[in-house]
């Protein structure tokens, strides 16, 4: 239903002065979102009980799988982060969006835990995913209870945004769910192209981020049209963070040791530059899949095969090209509106953060 | 996360010429819901795309697993009927309450689904579960999607309503996690007092059908204090019903064969009557605990004599009881609203079909 990307880069500690493994610092828009929107969560997720807030916290990296506080979140944050950034673009104190952030990580967990559990994932941020740890009914009972959250805090919101913003939500809800059920629908369906897997990718994080944008100017007064270009904004920039995320799935960080990771080559998954290879048509494309066409996973041996012949029938420099245009679009809709730049450069580190423009 | 209840005398067709198999001609009220509710219901899954609303039609009877419509619907919209009939009560036309009505039944659908998940029940309504025939993956999926839906039904209210519906609606979900939370983790946790089971029959049933009663309230404009009233109705009318039909769970209907159903004492569930009976510290009760305390399901024979241990240590009478008196505590909060008789005739007639008074 969601991305399962994780930053890989990110190990910044809540105190700010965390810096990512690739050497680059861990944007402002994340730190802050760590100091406002961490303690919002456990205080939220403590009213569904202690055996749901335990598995929520265990999700979020809140608590271990005892319930000990950890002192810090294992997510990154980067979707709330983006909400508040958005204020801050507007013009707005960063806090006037909290209730729309909280609501967005809320959502984004129940989006993992019952992705994690649909998927049959066993593993998240190197440890055991909920329904590993705590069983399949609590799992998807917790992440029911992380949505009504977020509708909950929403419903706190003053009349008139609290009715859109719940309006809002359900629509982003069930884009989630069409985009989830095509990814469920779609394994064993044979080959997509690449137009289908950007539908796909879009639908998978290009929806939730573009609602914790779109959220975001929501809960700022301004002029209309402010909140849709924040979600194109969001949507498109979701993109380029997939598209991203897949080429790490592939070669790992830039800055690493340089070995491919080739995690989701094993996994025969159809990420993007995948697709675009086969696409391709060429010989390679076709040596591709072959590898593809088997049972199981692929051996160490086959997956780096398939790692160049990606590269070789110009997978990978599809999706740099992809990721960069999308990056791009996603500036366009807000260059459009205008706004002071002082206020937007948070926003651009973040963005930058996320996605970083590929060389 | 909801009771597991059918209405199992209803076989009303949506001509609204059928009867119970008990003789009782099937409520007003309820037929009225099958004409409303029934054609909304279907254009709203459709919004889930075909694979999600497929399984959901299949979950409320509106069509087979292939997705061949069956002119009816198996559920027997008892919850929807409540809110038409309440905005009947307070002297509106039911239509009022129509896309409250919708909604809880999205939701009761929504907790159906995500319940045969954490339960592993394979059987409803004399068929398999959406998840035995669908899969866990897209059952879960869809129950999310159906929760979207309603949340998106209550969005497209005018303003004031829809903010305080959502909210609402947001506040019940989490009491129905709290519920569905405490009974799993009730399995293996030996004994429960009646208070308990009372808590927790509440929390299952009388949740759900209080905002059933609350929503159809809230869609009819009125002094304040209405909707809190009938959602006190509703949820100690849904407290009586579950033990209702705990106790048709055990011995079925009065004007049945007259053969015990025992299914529930089968699979030694832990209902009203048999809490009440092992609460009650007798001979029988002693007995009754041994024959419960075994690994799986009860034989036939056992089953039996179990049914004789309950009614002789009192735990029938007990429950026959409570059912009569949470009935009328429902009615209590009515009549302290003192509204005009012939606004309440549906209403009456759809309770007492729900939970007729025991003799």
């Amino acid at each position: 239903m969601t991305d399962t990307t994780e930053f890989a880069g990110v190990t910044g500690t809540r105190t700010g002065s965390g810096g990512s493994s690739d050497g680059g610092a861990v944007p402002r828009a994340i730190i802050r979102a760590r100091e406002l929107v961490a303690p919002v969560l456990l205080d939220r997720i403590a009213a569904l009980g202690p055996e749901m807030s335990v598995l929520c916290g265990y999700q979020m990296g809140l608590c271990d799988a005892a319930g000990v506080p950890t002192g810090s979140c294992a997510g990154k944050l980067a979707r709330p982060a983006l909400s508040l950034a958005t204020a801050a673009a507007l013009g707005a104190r960063p806090e006037a969006a909290l209730p729309g952030a909280v609501a967005v990580e809320l959502v984004h967990n129940f989006t993992l835990l019952h992705d994690d559990v649909m998927d049959g994932d066993r593993t998240r941020r190197h440890r055991p995913t909920a329904w590993v740890r705590f069983g399949v009914p609590l799992t998807v009972l917790a992440g029911d209870g992380l949505l009504g959250l977020a509708f909950e805090v929403l419903g706190a919101l003053p009349a008139p945004q609290s009715a859109a913003a719940a309006a809002d939500l359900a629509r982003t809800l069930r884009l989630l769910c069409l985009g989830q059920s095509d990814d469920l629908t779609a394994t064993g369906r044979g080959t997509i192209g690449t137009e289908e897997c950007l539908r796909t990718l879009e639908a998978k994080t290009g929806t939730l981020m573009g609602w914790a944008c779109r959220v975001g100017a929501a809960l700022v007064p301004g002029p209309d049209g402010r909140q849709e270009a924040f979600e194109r904004f969001g949507s498109q920039l979701g993109l380029a963070f997939q598209i991203q995320d897949d080429l790490l799935g592939i070669w790992g960080l830039p800055a690493d040791t340089g070995k491919p990771v080739l995690a989701d080559l094993r996994a025969r998954k159809m990420t993007a530059p995948v697709v675009a290879a086969l696409a391709s048509r060429t010989a390679p494309a076709r040596r591709l899949a072959g590898l593809y066409a088997g049972p199981g996973p692929l051996s160490e041996e086959d997956a780096r095969l398939a790692a160049d012949l990606v590269e070789e029938a110009g997978g990978r420099d599809w999706a740099l090209e992809a990721a960069r245009l999308w990056h791009d679009r996603a500036w366009e809709n807000l260059n459009a509106l205008r706004l002071p730049a002082p206020g937007l450069a948070e926003l651009r580190e973040l963005t930058g953060f996320l996605s970083p423009c590929p060389a």
